[in-house]
C-alpha cells in the first residue's frame, strides 16, 4: 500500500480517532451514545428510505426471505436499535479497569490495565443492525470502527454510519471513530483484512464461509464468532421429564440461532426408557428428525447421515442418534461439534464431571438448556458475539473482550 | 490434505496426547518434567556429541559466531536447561483455576475455568534451548508441544524430543505430547501455519522476519513474541542521576535481549542541563551514538537517519534524538516503536500521567529501566516469552497466558 492511498488514508484517521477515543471518559462516551440514540429515533423515515431502497435491490437481485427479513429496518427495529445502544450506556465501562497489579521486592509498582484495542473492524453481511451494535460497543469500548457490511445494506448503513457520525461529532469526538468502507467493495473487505498494523482486530459476523474467509485471507487478528452445531446428550440415568425440558427448549425456543441444539444423543439405556416420548414432544413442536437406524425404530421419520451430524441447520430439523455409552456420545461430539455449547442430561455424578472435563467446548453444561450460551444470560448485559476459538476470548463475550490490556509500571529511578 | 497423509496423522497423534495430557493432574505433570530434568542431565555426553555435529555443520556453512554461539549446548548449558525444568515444576498449575463465576438468577452456577489451549507449535531457529523451554512450559500447562526448530540445530533437537519423549513416557504420559517436525524441512513448517484444528496456537521466536513470515502465513491463531525498538525518554524535569542510571542501566545491562533501549529521546532543556553527561557515560561503557544534530552538538558521534531510529541494535548502538516537546516524544514512539517498553524520566506528575496513558505499548513506565519487562521480573516465574500484540496475551507471558478458558454451567434442569 502506498502512503498516499486514499484507502489507507481512511484506516489512518481511524487510528487516529481512536488514539483520543482512548483516553475519552466514560461520561463523553455516553453521552455520544445517547446522542446515537437520539439520531436514530429522529430519523426513522430516513432510515427505512434508504433500508427500502435495500430491500427493492435485494428483491430484484432474488436474494431469498430469509436475507430480506434480516436486512429489514422498520420502525420498530430502529427503536429496538436505540434501545440497544441505550443498554450499552447502562454497561459499566471496561477501559481503565486494573485487572491484576502488585508492588515488587524493588519498590516497583505494576498495573495491568484494560485499554481498548485500537481499531476494530467488522465484517458482515445484509444486517443493518449489526452497524449500530458494533459501532456503540466500540465506542463504549474505546475503539474506533471501520465497518464492512456488504452491498446488499449498502444505502442503509450508510445512513446510519453518516448518524452515528454527525452524533459524535457533537460531543467533541472525531467522526472518524466510526466509518464504513462499503464503497470499496470486495476489494474493500480484501484489504482490511491485510491491514496489519491500521487495524488491530477484526471481527467477522456471518455464514460459515464469510467467517472462514476472513480467517484465512486475514493478517489482522481475528476474534472468530462461529457456528454452533451444539449437542444435547440424554445419558443413562437422565431424569426423563428434565430431558424432555431440555430436548425441546435448545431446539425449539429459538431454532435460528447459534446456541440451539442441531444433533440429540441419546443412550441406549435412555432411549428403551424415553426416546419416543422425546422424539413425539419434538414431532408436536414441529421438528423434523433425521435418525440413525436405532432412532428411526423409535420414531424418528428421516434418515440420518454424516453430512446431517456436521450441518447446522438453524432451522426446526434435529439429527438423532443412539449410543453406546458417553465414550461414544463424546467421540461424536469431538468429531462434529463446532466447540461452541453442549449439554449432558444425567443424574450420574461422575459422568457430567467427565463431560464437564473431556468435552472441549466454549461451554459446556450438565443439565440445562443450550440456549443459555448468552452474554445476557451470563450477565455481560451485552452481545458482542459468541467466540468459538480459544485465543482472548472464549464462549459469550462482553465489553471485556473487546480490550487489550497494558502494563502500568511505576517506579523511583529502579534499575536492574 | 488428505486424511491418510503422515503429517496429518504426526499432528493428530498430539492432538490426542493433548487430550489425556489435558486432564493429567499436577503431580503427573510434575513427574514427567523431574524425569525430564533428570534424563537431561544423564545425557550430558550424547546430548554435547550431536551438538557437535550441529556446530560443526554450521561451521561449515559459515553461518556466523553469533548463530553458533546460541546453537551451542555444553555441560552448563544443558545443567541450565534442567534447572530451567525445575522452576517450571516449583509454578502452580495454571489449569483449573477458575477466573471467574457466579450462581445466575435461576440458580445455574457458570464458572470460567483455565484448560489447556491443546496442542502448541512453535516455529524457532537455531536454539536447541528453546526445545525444552517450550515443551517443558507446555507440558506444565497441559499441553502438547509440535516443535519445528529449524535445520541448524536438527541433530540437537532429535536428541532432546527422544530424551523428553522417553521420560514422559516413564510417567504414563503418551509421548506424543512432544514432537519435532524438523525432518519435514520447511514444508512442514509451512504445513504446521495451515494447520487449523489440529494446532491451537502458534508461537514464534526467533528473528523479525521469521514472526512476520509465521504472522502473514498462518490460518492458525498466532502469539507474537515481537522486537523491541524500546525508548527512553528524559523529560524537562528529569532528575540528572535518575537519566543516568536508567538509560545506562536500560541500553548497556544486556544489550542483546529485547527489553534492552535502542533509542535515547530527551527534552531540549533537559537536554541543554545533562545531555553531554550522559552521553558520556554512555560511551564510557562503549555504546556507539547516533545523534540528530542537537545530538552531535552534545557529543553523539554518529548520524542518526529514518533507519537508525527503525532499527533493533541489539549491541551497544543507540540512537539519540533532542525533542521539543512530550507531543514530540509520544509522536516519535509511535512512529518507530515496536510497542514492547517504553520508559519516561520525569518529576512532572502531569506528564508521567500522559505518557502512561498516550503511549500505546505492551509496558509503559515511568521512572523505572525498561529492563524490568520480565517474566521474573514481574514474578511470573516462567520466561514463555513477551508478547507484542494486543490479542489474547500482551507483555510478559507466564503460564497463565498458554491457557484457554471453558465455561462450565450446572443445572438442574433450567431451560429458557
Amino acid at each position: 500500500m502506498s502512503s498516499n492511498d486514499a484507502f489507507v488514508e481512511l484506516l489512518s484517521l481511524s487510528k487516529s480517532a481512536s488514539k483520543t477515543l482512548a483516553t475519552a471518559t466514560t461520561a463523553t462516551k455516553n453521552a455520544a451514545l445517547e446522542d446515537i440514540a437520539l439520531a436514530l429515533e429522529g430519523a426513522v423515515p430516513e432510515i427505512v428510505a434508504a433500508n427500502e431502497r435495500d430491500l427493492a435491490r435485494g428483491a430484484a437481485n432474488d436474494i431469498g426471505e430469509g436475507l430480506l427479513d434480516r436486512l429489514k429496518l422498520d420502525e420498530d427495529r430502529i427503536r429496538g436499535l436505540a434501545s440497544a445502544v441505550r443498554e450499552i450506556i447502562a454497561l459499566p465501562d471496561p477501559v481503565g479497569e486494573v485487572v491484576r497489579g502488585s508492588t515488587l521486592q524493588n519498590g516497583i509498582t505494576i498495573q495491568q490495565t484494560r485499554v481498548p484495542f485500537g481499531v476494530i473492524g467488522a465484517i458482515y453481511e445484509a444486517r443493518p443492525n449489526v452497524t449500530v451494535d458494533i459501532a456503540a460497543l466500540a465506542l463504549k469500548s474505546g475503539n474506533a470502527a471501520v465497518l464492512r457490511g456488504g452491498s446488499a445494506a449498502e444505502e442503509s448503513n450508510r445512513v446510519l454510519v453518516r448518524l452515528m457520525q454527525e452524533a459524535i461529532r457533537r460531543v467533541g469526538i472525531s467522526p472518524w471513530a466510526v466509518q464504513t468502507i462499503d464503497e470499496y467493495g470486495r476489494e474493500g473487505a480484501a484489504r482490511l483484512m491485510r491491514a496489519r498494523g491500521l487495524v488491530d482486530v477484526l471481527i467477522p459476523r456471518g455464514s460459515a464461509g464469510l467467517i472462514a474467509t476472513v480467517v484465512n485471507e486475514s493478517t489482522v487478528p481475528v476474534i472468530e464468532t462461529g457456528a454452533g452445531i451444539v449437542h444435547v446428550y440424554i445419558d443413562a440415568t437422565a431424569d426423563e421429564a428434565m430431558a424432555h425440558a431440555i430436548a425441546v427448549n435448545a431446539k425449539t425456543h429459538r431454532p435460528s440461532v447459534c446456541n440451539s441444539a442441531e444433533t440429540l444423543l441419546i443412550h441406549r439405556d435412555a432411549a428403551k426408557r424415553m426416546l419416543p416420548s422425546v422424539l413425539d414432544a419434538l414431532s408436536l413442536r414441529g421438528v423434523a428428525l433425521l435418525g440413525d437406524e436405532r432412532a428411526r425404530g423409535a420414531g424418528a421419520t428421516g434418515v440420518a447421515t454424516d453430512e446431517t451430524w456436521a450441518t447446522e441447520h438453524l432451522d426446526l430439523e434435529m439429527g438423532v442418534r443412539v449410543v453406546d455409552s458417553l465414550d461414544e456420545a463424546i467421540a461424536h461430539i469431538d468429531t462434529y461439534s463446532t466447540k461452541h455449547t453442549e449439554t449432558i442430561v444425567t443424574n450420574d455424578f461422575a459422568n457430567a464431571e467427565r463431560f464437564l472435563a473431556e468435552v472441549d467446548s466454549a461451554v459446556v453444561m450438565v443439565n440445562a438448556s443450550t440456549r443459555f450460551t448468552d452474554g445476557g444470560e451470563f450477565g455481560f448485559g451485552a452481545e458482542v458475539g459468541i467466540s468459538t476459538q480459544k485465543m482472548h476470548a472464549r464462549g459469550p463475550m462482553g465489553l471485556a473482550e473487546l480490550t487489550s490490556t497494558k502494563w502500568l509500571v511505576r517506579g523511583t529511578g529502579q534499575i536492574r
